[in-house]
């Protein structure tokens, strides 16, 4: 059994990329303790983090005596690394499905739509509340119709692939949840819904919702 | 030996994600064909594509039998399918090194620099051809200056980790291409140039280059 009691994830409760990482520990098992850095007050962009994450971007996981960045290649070394649920199929044709499931969110909708990218928007264009809710909206419709597009026929379990949470997932559930903050309208997206509301009965997901981390502030707890 | 006589590569000459691919597939030395949609003139969205790659964007690869889309999936796929060049490092940590510096590049530099993405800020803010310039400049310095903080120590061979190229070249490489297109300084980068032209002498990302590819303009053939 490794010794997963130095484990650290760099964190904001509220991020995305480490809600990703979140689910990926929590359905590997694997006990962690969590440092947050404030994003929206910009901790996350000063020395005392970028010194340790040359990123500047959380997640960032100390693990292994190593510390990983970029919320997929850290699930990915999570799987490598250890045994018990796999987060990916063994199978090359069917890793390369998840994969491309996930970098859809990853790559072409979570980059548009994050915290720097929307302060860009008002910065250099003077974008109000309205315009960055249109933006957001147009990137995250367009990729959920290309998520449900490309995803096969509904599995028994209700997963993305197969009958159990995997990567998919991992990025699915975050994607959603910002999403719903944004105002997207997710009626016709059926299969996602139904995608993130089996996740929301596992225990896992219970557990790496942005509202149960401990740098949430206290009047949004679940 | 595999048969590799049907593999094809969906592509588009100026398209960095397809650009990856065909960097990959020629240091694997996979033989292929390409069949091109231009995506100035939007072909990647139309139904005849979209019905064989539900994405709506290039690349996609068909090998095995398989529809593949999303460039670093592709990658992977081809790496954990084919011998020969390995396109990542064997050990877990070293491969979460390399794809945390590939999805620097595919999750934060290349998803707000696309063409996708320059047309809507026209679209939406009126942005002219400074301000689309501004932007473009903005992140790919911003991901330059992450990238070389995180690099480890020059290796002998010039490249970004070891002696040779893998996944984080192919992503560089046409990330670069690009940068130079929209008048990025690069003189202030001085690892992400010299890996740059380490991999200009090798026949692989020669063979991979925009010019080079049945699609390009005549005029641009080098």
């Amino acid at each position: 059994m490794a010794d997963t009691s130095d484990h650290t994830l760099h964190s904001y409760w509220r991020s995305s990329a480490a809600y990703r990482v979140r689910i990926a520990l929590a359905l590997k098992g694997l006990p962690y303790q969590q440092i947050a850095w404030h994003m929206v007050k910009g901790e996350h962009q000063q020395p005392a983090y970028r010194s340790i994450a040359p990123f500047g971007l959380v997640p960032m996981l100390e693990i292994d005596g190593q510390r990983l960045q970029q919320s997929l290649a850290i699930i990915e070394y999570l799987d490598e690394r250890f045994p018990g649920t796999a987060l990916l199929p063994v199978d090359p044709a069917g890793r390369a499905q998840a994969r491309a499931l996930a970098q859809l969110i990853a790559c072409e909708m979570h980059p548009l739509n994050n915290l720097r990218t929307l302060k860009r928007l008002r910065a250099q264009f003077d974008a109000d509340d309205g315009q960055v809710q249109d933006w957001y909206r147009h990137w995250c419709e367009e990729g959920f119709r290309a998520f449900e597009a490309a995803l096969p026929a509904a599995q028994s379990g209700g997963y993305a692939l197969g009958n159990k949470p995997s990567l998919v997932e991992c990025c699915l559930v975050p994607q959603v949840y910002n999403a719903l903050r944004y105002g997207v309208d997710l009626a016709p997206f059926h299969r996602v819904r139904a995608i993130v509301d089996a996740c929301a009965t596992l225990p896992a997901f219970e557990a790496a919702r942005p509202e149960n981390q401990p740098d949430a502030p206290l009047a949004t707890a679940a």
